[in-house]
């Protein structure tokens, strides 16, 4: 079935993106918070109905059109993660007007101010979360700051309600260890329960306090305090989390078809047809203690063959490698040899195609489409 | 306008467009080739038209989906770039097959038996060219090895026909000088000149001697030989070109629209909506000697404002640093600014969007779409 496809093709294994659901479901189990995923790393439809044992539930959104997409396909409950742009006031308040229980983030005041005023101008309302900064990975606020306070104050009576607050345990994704994982999960569990405390004790009554990343949700051994868990990246795995120890090789649901067209065997280079439009740029694996090139290579089954990687991409081709030298490619992959690459970052691949051909035990099921763009 | 626009957003300037494919056409004036521009930069229909004063002339694509959407817009002459793999054989005879003059590309044996038989079981008849290996970049046949004519002589008599030889002097894009580049240029025309003799010595006719990077063909001193020249990123240009002085920054045709989010003070951050996402993972200004980061930063008219480079992307969130830390963020750049980043590689960033607004004296002029897949 896979011979037929033209390449590069990306592909979604259905029972790795099942056990990779069941996984974070029993994880997050025994504690009393709601699941909110992620749709970032897919942007698909059915990718996100699998994630649900029923009906639509709560999902984090990061561009306004995924918030679009989902909020016609039935999902109500939307929270777009990222700092609100003013030139993206109108689009957020007409998903609103329209039904979408639609949360907004802000982490400053200047920007709470320019959306009170927007509010107030056009009758609108808004729910916001504020950000609270718990590793200084990149925007929040200090879970200390006086800040947290000052912005639900100037926001009172605008139209615009703070129900919550949130944060990303970004830096979770340089762990060295499993231990510096939980250390990150205790951390990003304190700064925002902590700044919760902040507003409650200022009169400010919070329905969300939202914690999230892929590493820190299967690690935490604590969530007290804690509403929901944002994760996007556990549905499929990659490269990068298998080299943090948060997933094994095996377990990574998306990889990349391509087939050898060529090959320098006095350098011990196969030559291939997925390049970095194919595979994306994104060379996660470069900063950790394996880095894994542009990828693992593996055989039609999915399962890495030697110590191949993809060493190099251009836009349309990729040069496969034996690290140690000890494969001949000429002979082992001759032309015409399909090969699926697995990627360092399932949100970058995913995001270089429109859609994934769909393997259940090996065969190909179907075509779940992507969306993309903002 | 500009101020309109939800961000992120990819910008195309006309008139940089349109100086930049001045140059290229003024370049390659005194010199007896064909302009067979490379269309995997861009992908789009108007910026194709745009590149040719009259009719539609002979183009270079990367995947046979470029091939399919411009022979549709009636572009007949097309010439797919990458070594052709077995699963698109049917694809590619399709095209020839509904009247495009559709030419594939070989560099070994194994590929010419597979395509010969293919070509006989079908009764589809092929136009090939030899990829020669000019550099050592990645694909292609030493210039002087006897597997030209040793291809050439299998194919007889298939249906497949060896019409010509190309080239690509991918390592000129790592060239520290003018003058290396120059070197490059000298050492990518002898390759393909010296292959087309050898095969013209064993009686082989050609009529497409073929080279083709953007570096090289604006600074080649010596065509004799060669029939065509092909160069795709010269119509936009990025920092990389920049970064080579194959061009000024000023002259870089795309930028991606961006907003301030907000800041972290005591770091000097500003925060933007635009990540890799918009931007692309790509970092080959990292191994020239002013790393660019994930872009330049300037202002709405596509000015750099003083040293502002983005200096780490995550999905959909860009830091912006002033790399001396001469500028306050905070008071340079409130809430709301919109920027313009110059990207790394006009390829990679243009891929990540749907198309481009495109601006003609800082006004917008209308959306041009790209396509994407395969």
């Amino acid at each position: 079935m896979l011979e037929l496809l033209e390449t590069p093709a990306l592909l979604l294994d259905l029972e790795r993106l099942d056990s990779n659901i069941r996984r974070m479901r029993n994880k997050l189990a025994p504690f009393n918070v709601t699941l909110r995923p992620h749709v970032k790393t897919h942007k698909s439809l059915e990718v996100t109905e699998r994630l649900f044992a029923d009906g639509r539930g709560p999902i984090t959104v990061s561009t306004l059109r995924e918030a679009d997409f989902f909020f016609a396909a039935g999902f109500t409950d939307i929270l777009y993660g990222v700092g609100i742009a003013p030139n993206k006031f109108a689009h957020a308040a007409r998903l609103i007007e329209q039904g979408a229980a639609l949360k907004l983030v802000l982490d400053n005041l200047d920007s709470a101010r320019l959306l009170a005023d927007f509010a107030r101008a056009n009758g609108a309302v808004f729910e916001v979360l504020l950000e609270v900064d718990c590793d200084g990975h990149r925007s929040g606020i200090p879970p200390h700051s006086p800040l947290l306070v000052e912005i639900a104050r100037l926001l009172q009576g605008s139209g615009v309600t703070v129900s919550g607050v949130m944060t990303h345990a970004g830096n979770s994704y340089d762990s060295r260890s499993i231990g510096e994982i939980e250390a990150y999960a205790r951390q990003e569990r304190a700064a925002v329960v902590d700044a919760a405390r902040l507003l409650e004790e200022a009169g400010f009554a919070l329905s969300i306090i939202s914690i999230g990343s892929t590493p820190t949700a299967l690690f935490t051994q604590d969530l007290s305090g804690i509403t929901e868990v944002r994760a996007g990246v556990f549905a499929f795995f990659d490269l990068v989390m298998a080299g943090l120890g948060v997933c094994q090789v095996q377990d990574i649901a998306v990889s990349v078809l391509t087939t050898v067209i060529g090959h320098q065997p006095e350098k011990g280079w196969t030559i291939v047809d997925a390049g970095w439009m194919a595979l994306s740029r994104d060379r996660g694996t470069a900063k950790q203690a394996v880095d894994q090139g542009y990828g693992i290579v593996c055989d039609l089954a999915g399962q890495p063959i030697g110590d191949l990687i993809v060493t190099a991409a251009n836009q349309e081709h990729g040069i496969i490698v034996s690290r140690s030298g000890s494969l001949d490619p000429a002979s082992a992959l001759p032309v015409g040899t399909q090969l699926r690459i697995l990627p360092n970052h399932a949100c970058a691949t995913s995001a270089q195609h429109g859609g994934y051909h769909v393997l259940t035990e090996g065969r190909r099921l179907g075509y779940w489409s992507r969306i993309a763009g903002w």
